[in-house]
């Protein structure tokens, strides 16, 4: 039996883990602003010829929001696991830290599919890349329980919840390169649009079940 | 009725959520400063050159003490309204989110006024941009009203205010562009620094009402 | 008189206040770094060449450490006073938004300095912007006193030692301006190195006091 | 003997420390993404010539990944450390902003492996930079214990496994230097991978010792 001052460490040595997250899940979130160049155009541009330069810079805003969306959605999915856990031990910060460093290389991916967005290869890595982090976090979560970290009381709806909900960016984005053989690469592209609809739904569905 | 425990877990699950947004909003101001480049001058630049090439880069500076300063009120709003927050849900997160990605768009229309503050279409995009993070805020303080999320307690005087507050960024800038036909895009981005004087008064309002 | 759960009310909005501080500190610090650009040599670079090329890099590793110091010093002051603070109100925050705008404007001096040190120009913005916050940081803690929100309990040692400190950076950076008109720009640089001895001596007399 | 109130301030004060540490070894992960730079390769490149250039980024892969391994190990010696600590004092912080000095400045020797890897003044610089904090690290702990900082009832296994692991790097890294004449930096470079089974090899011996 843990006694009440343990019980307060435990509870801030958490706490710390799970804010030193946050800090990399916003930074990661802000950073992915930097590949959103603003276009070199000379002193003597017309107004016309930056609306057409800013206008051309669509596939890079839609990869921003794209990984904004994703990065969050990771982010309330880590925030969710974390309000189960009791405590940590030095292989869950191990685990940790590699989705960590999984989440601070999104910004690479997306600025590929902003660039070359049409070529199928940056299309295979950015949806590996966004995919590892979500297979990563429900391992993470398995180890927890294993190991006796998670609070006894987790309700059983909430555990397939979260399960469901952290799966639906790697089902989305490495079920749309099933596609890549027989649509153009901004058919795949939309296709990870569906994280959102599919978020929204498995929200929803837990608020009846 | 809600339990003791349940009641402490919820403040960690909004404190967490505070202490995210907080990282976003910090990191976005502090990017800020990544488009105020270094001129590059060559070797045997002169003092005189120097001084020129920094006032010259006055636009840039203008244009990050703006955005410091509507970040800043953004932040502002934001932390009053989590005052009176005691719970979040899935929905709420997902609003916030949508509002923290704004947020971290800000450096990219920063960067546009101050290259092209001269020309139409960047002031446009940068009072849209602005705007938007003002518009979403009372959104979510809405559904967190309705959905029970808020304190019981709330001052209606305080409601009023936050309100009234979180308006004077878009009142401002939207309002800006209805100048755009009739003066120089100059004119319209120092009208953007009422936001300065307005917030003051509607603080001095609020002590004396 | 203020109730218990007021207190505490009070007591969170000023740890997300310090919070908030912290991050665009730390990423101030941090975003440092960026203007140590890698050298571009070409791909048949000899050792010796990679050597020479870093070794040219001493000046930008001077300005960052120096930066960081003068960071990290201005990180300590607001610390301590918010130590001592027991409430914020709107002024107080605007006045803690602006010194956070001066700090995260760091990075562009810096750079400056690293890349323009021997021009003069360099100096004079560089000792202008480091000293601004430290400047700023004492009104703030001024304006806190005369508005009741510190501590009543403040030590006058206390109180004496932080103004002290918080002063070290603008007069070792302003009084070094003196020196330009009969000094090399170098001479000021190293001049600057002074606030980390002072800044040890005030600690120490405190201890003794 | 300390009263509660005081016992809590300096909890707070600790706490600010931790969470400003915190968010400058999170910045510092991040930031490691900026120099995985998308290669530029014009608008007519093919799918194959996008797969040559990012395969051809593997260094900077390799370096990114071993220096966010790097920083997370720091991380967590960090995070040990301050669970022991009670108070901080003004040189304890002093070291502390050193550490994190050291910290943010990773992301350099980092681009400079992930770019110029084959030569060995790279190897040299990176070696040298990243064990420089984990040498500072343990003489934070031990000026924090001669000064009474630390708890008191820091078990002899806890302090023996500390050191150990925040010696781990420096000597990983530093010793592969005694490779350098006799083989290639490819070979150094993987020597440093050893840092991850001797963290893991560490962590075991704890557990059963």
């Amino acid at each position: 039996m843990r006694t009440a001052p343990a019980v307060a460490t435990e509870r801030r040595d958490l706490e710390r883990v799970a804010l030193f997250s946050d800090a990399v899940f916003a930074i990661a979130i802000t950073l992915l602003v930097i590949d959103l160049r603003v276009p070199l155009l000379g002193d003597d541009v017309s107004n016309r010829e930056l609306t057409d330069a800013v206008l051309a810079l669509r596939p890079q805003l839609f990869a921003y929001a794209l990984s904004v969306t994703v990065i969050g959605m990771y982010w309330h999915a880590h925030w969710r696991r974390f309000r189960y856990l009791e405590r940590v031990d030095g292989r869950l910060i191990a685990l940790n830290l590699t989705l960590l460093g999984l989440i601070a290389l999104i910004p690479f991916p997306t600025a590929l599919i902003g660039e070359y967005g049409d070529l199928p290869i940056a299309v295979v890595i950015y949806a590996l890349s966004v995919a590892a982090p979500g297979l990563l976090g429900p391992l993470t979560w398995l180890y927890a329980r294993r190991g006796g970290l998670a609070a006894r009381d987790l309700p059983a709806r909430e555990l397939r919840l979260a399960t469901l909900r952290g799966l639906v960016v790697p089902v989305v984005t490495l079920g749309s390169l099933l596609l890549l053989p027989f649509a153009s690469t901004r058919v795949v592209e939309l296709a990870w649009c569906l994280v959102i609809p599919l978020q929204f739904l498995i929200g929803r569905s837990s608020r009846k079940g």
